[in-house]
C-alpha cells in the first residue's frame, strides 16, 4: 500500500531494460467544494481511532442527520455468501427500522469479515455507541429520545481480523458536539472531507462530490463519498438474499440528500441507480464480503413538502431517480479512476444487444479480461482480445460474427478508430492507434448488431503496480 | 515473447527497490522418451515453413497415420462465438467424414482467426495439401487412394492476420517420405519432438508425453503433444454449437493411440476426459477462438481386435476412457506448469459440493481470481481472498458459512495448514504458512460441507512477467 508516486519504474531484465509507466497522480480529482453545496441537516467527521497503525491515518467516519425526524434510509449490499458482520447488521437494521435512521458509522483498516460471533457483537457495539452519541449531540435531535438502532455501520479492510473495538468505541464517544477539538462533528467542507478520508484504504485520494437539483421548483442538494481501489467488481442488491449473479467489490459509499423521499421509493431509486453505476465498474473482477452503498434522505430542505414517492408522484420520483443515478455514476467512476495500479480509465460501451443483461454481460467480460487490460496497459490496440472476450459470453440470442463492429473512441473528440467492421478486420493506422490508446482515457465500443439494448461499463488497466500492491498487501 | 530466463528481476521504485521472483526454468519438464513408447502407425514432423520470423523456429507440424484404414478421430473445440477458420473446417470434416481421418496439420505463429472468407480457403488449402501429401507417402496408405478431406487442421498465434499460405503449402509439399532431409517425416522421438516444438508459441518447452496401457491383455500406447501459455481457461465441447458456458483458451492438443476405438466412443471418451482435464485448468481466465483437442485411434496395435465401443464392450471402453482421461490430465497440467509468467503450480480442490457443476464453478472462480493469484505470487497465505472468491458464486444450494473449511496442502506430504475451520479463522503459524506457500507447488483445499461432489482445477500465479508478456505481446 505504498503511495503511488509518478516516477518511472525501471525493470531490469538480464540484457534488456524496460520501464513501467508511472501511475499518474490522481490528486487533481479531489478539490475543495463550497460549504453551501452540501445538503442541510448533516454533521460529519473523520478521526483516527487507532484501527490503522499510522498515527495520523483517519479510520473512523461519523455521519449524523440532525433533523428531528429520522432520515429515510436505503442500502444495497454485497451478494457474497460470506457477508461481513456490518453488512448483516445494517441489513437487519434497515429491515427492522422501517427504513428510518439517524446516523452512519464507518471504519477503514479492518473489514470485520469472517470474525464469527465476536465480529457481530463488535458491529452491534459500533451501532449502540453511535446511537448514544446521537442523544448527546446538540440540535433538534436532542428533543426526541433516539430510537434504538438508529445507526447503520460499514467496515472495510483486511478480512478475518478482529476490530480493535475499544479504540473504536472511545473514538465514537469522544465526538460529542460539545467537544471543540479540530476533529469534532461539523457541516463544512473540512468535516465532509475528513469523513471521506476516513473511508480510504488503498485509495490515493478522498472521493467526495456534491451537486444540486430541483424538484417541484425547490432546490435540493445531494453529496456523498465512497472508496474502492481493489477487490472491485460490484454487484449489489437490496437488503434481501439474492437469487443469482456473480459478485465483486470492496466498495463503501454513502450518499446524503436533504430532499424528502419515502424509504420505499428511496430503496427502489437506489436499486435502479446501483445497477447503472456501481454494478457497472470493475477494477479486478474480484468481490469482497463488505460492499455497501447507503443513501439517507433527511428532508432538511423540504419543509412543508410531502415525501417524494413513486406511487403518489411519479414525475418527482423519476427526477429524483435520474439525479441519484447520475450522481452514483460520478461516484462510481471515481473508484475506477483510482483503481489499484490504474494508469488508464476505460469506458466500455456495448450496443446492439438483444437485452440489457446481454449487453451488461459482454461489457463486464471485456472489462475483466486480463488480456484486454494488460494490452491497454501496454497501449496495444489489440482488438483480437476484445473480440475473444466478447465471443466467450453466451447471449440470449447467438452472435452473428458478420454483424460485429469494434472501435476505439478517443476522449479528445477526434474521430473513432474502426478496428473491426462487420466482422472484418480493418487496416489499422498503427500511428493513429497508438495515439488513441496512449491517452489516459478512451472508449472501447462494441456493436453486436443483434438488437437495440446497450450497456456501459467502466474499467482500468492491469499494471505491474497492481501485482505489486496485491502481491504484498499484508506484508 | 522474450525467453524466460531465471535471473532475478530488479524493480526500482523511487526510494525503494524490490525484486521480482525469477520465472523458474521449466526445461526439466521435457525429457527424451524411448522410441518404443510411441504408438505404432504414425509418422510426424515439425518444420520451419516461414510463419514465424525466426529462421529456425518450427511453425508447421504434420501428423500422419500410416494404417490402411483411416484412423478413428474425435475432437473438442472452443465454444467461442468467433471460431477461427481451422476450427470451423475441422468440425465440418469430423462431422462429414464419419469420424475417420488420416492426418492432422498444425501451424503456430498465426491463428487464422477473424480472417473472413480468405481464412476459410487458407484452412481448406492446408487440408488439401496434406491430403495430397498422404497419397505420396510410402507405407500401407499408398495402396489405397485417400478419400478427400482426410486431414484435420489447427492454428495458433495472433488473431486477425492472414496466413502466409504459400509458404505453408510449399512446406507441406516438401515433406514426401522420400525426402531424406533431417526434417522429414519419421516415427522416432526426434520426429515426435519436432512436431511438438512446431505447436509452441509463448510456450517455453515442448509438451510431449507417452504411456502404455493394456486392454483385454493387449498392450497399446498413447502419446500426445499440446501447447498453451496464455489466453488460457479452456471450456471445450464436442463439434456442436454449445448451449451455455463461458469459454477460454489458446490450447492446441493432439492425442494419438494405436488402440482401435469406434469414432462414436472415441468422441464420448474425449468429451468426458476434456471436462476433467483441459476444461479444468486456467492461466488467465481468458478464452481464445482456436482451442482444439484432437484424438486419433488408428488401431495399428489392434490386429484382429474389434474396435472398442461403449455399446458392445462397456468394460474395455471404461478402461480406455480412464486411460484417456488420465493422459489428458497429464497434458493439461503441463500447460499450467508453463503458463505465461507462472512461478507456481497450484491445485485447487473443492469438496463437499451439492453437485459437480457447483464444485467446478467454485474451483474455477478461485483459479481465476486476480487477488488470489497475486497473493500466491506474493507467497501470502491470504485465505480471505479465497473465501471471497468462493462466496461470489451462487450454488444450486446456498452456502452455510459455518461449514466451510479452507486449508493449504503442502506438496512435500507434510501436514496440511488449516486456515479456516467451520467458518472460523485459525491462528495461523505464519512461519509455517510461508514455508508452505514458498514452495513451487501446493494445493488449496476448500470443503463446502454441502454434499458429496468434488472437482479439481489447476492454475498458476499472476506475476509481473505475465503483465510484461501481454503488455507488449505484439511489439
Amino acid at each position: 500500500m505504498a503511495p503511488r508516486i509518478a516516477l518511472p519504474t525501471t525493470f531490469k531484465r538480464f540484457s534488456s531494460t524496460f520501464t513501467a509507466k508511472p501511475i499518474p497522480s490522481k490528486s487533481h480529482f479531489h478539490a475543495p467544494i463550497p460549504d453551501s453545496a452540501f445538503p442541510k441537516g448533516y454533521v460529519l467527521t473523520g478521526i483516527h481511532a487507532g484501527v490503522k497503525k499510522k498515527p495520523d491515518a483517519l479510520d473512523l467516519a461519523l455521519i449524523l442527520s440532525t433533523t428531528s425526524r429520522p432520515a429515510a434510509a436505503a442500502g444495497c449490499f454485497t451478494r457474497n455468501a460470506f457477508k461481513a458482520a456490518p453488512v448483516i447488521v445494517s441489513e437487519e437494521i434497515l429491515n427492522n427500522s422501517g427504513g428510518r435512521v439517524r446516523a452512519v458509522v464507518v471504519n477503514s483498516g479492518c473489514a470485520n469479515a469472517v470474525t464469527g460471533s465476536d465480529g457481530m457483537s463488535d458491529a452491534w457495539a459500533m451501532v449502540r455507541a453511535t446511537d448514544a452519541l446521537l442523544d448527546s449531540v446538540e440540535g433538534e435531535a436532542e428533543q426526541t429520545q433516539t430510537q434504538t438502532n438508529s445507526t447503520l455501520v460499514m467496515s472495510t479492510g483486511v478480512i478475518g481480523q478482529r476490530l480493535p473495538i475499544d479504540r473504536i468505541l472511545s473514538g465514537i464517544a469522544s465526538q460529542s458536539a460539545k467537544a471543540s477539538n479540530i476533529s469534532s462533528l461539523g457541516s463544512n467542507f473540512a468535516a465532509w472531507e475528513r469523513a471521506a478520508r476516513a473511508f480510504m484504504t488503498t485509495d490515493t485520494f478522498p472521493k467526495l462530490r456534491a451537486r444540486a437539483f430541483t424538484i417541484r421548483g425547490k432546490e435540493y442538494r445531494i453529496a456523498g463519498m465512497d472508496k474502492g481501489a481493489g477487490m472491485l467488481h460490484p454487484n449489489m442488491g437490496p437488503p434481501r438474499p439474492p437469487s443469482t449473479g456473480p459478485l465483486h467489490a470492496t466498495l463503501l459509499g454513502c450518499i446524503l440528500t436533504d430532499a424528502a423521499v419515502s424509504p420505499r421509493s428511496l430503496q427502489s431509486a437506489l436499486t435502479y441507480a446501483i445497477d447503472k453505476s456501481f454494478n457497472s465498474i470493475s477494477v479486478d473482477g474480484d468481490m469482497s464480503t463488505n460492499d455497501t452503498i447507503l443513501v439517507l434522505a433527511n428532508g432538511a430542505a423540504a419543509e412543508g413538502e410531502k415525501e417524494i414517492d413513486e406511487a403518489t408522484d411519479v414525475e418527482a420520483y423519476e427526477v429524483f431517480k435520474k439525479e441519484l443515478t447520475e450522481f452514483s455514476i460520478d461516484l462510481a467512476k471515481l473508484i475506477v479512476r483510482d483503481g489499484e495500479g490504474a494508469t488508464k480509465f476505460i469506458t466500455v460501451t456495448v450496443q446492439g444487444a438483444p437485452t440489457y443483461a446481454d449487453a451488461h454481460k459482454v461489457a463486464s467480460r471485456i472489462s475483466t479480461s486480463a488480456l484486454v487490460k494488460t494490452a491497454i496497459y501496454g497501449e496495444d490496440a489489440n482488438w483480437g482480445r476484445i473480440l475473444a472476450a466478447t465471443g466467450s459470453i453466451s447471449l440470449s440470442t447467438p452472435f452473428i460474427p458478420s454483424r460485429v463492429n469494434v472501435s476505439f473512441v478517443p476522449s479528445d473528440g477526434t474521430s473513432p478508430l474502426a478496428l473491426l467492421v462487420n466482422g472484418e478486420p480493418q487496416k489499422v493506422d498503427e500511428a493513429r492507434a497508438s495515439e488513441v490508446v496512449s491517452a489516459e482515457d478512451f472508449e472501447i465500443k462494441v456493436e453486436l448488431g443483434l438488437g437495440e439494448e446497450s450497456a456501459q461499463y467502466w474499467t482500468c488497466d492491469f499494471s505491474y503496480e497492481y501485482v505489486r500492491i496485491n502481491g504484498d498487501y499484508r506484508t
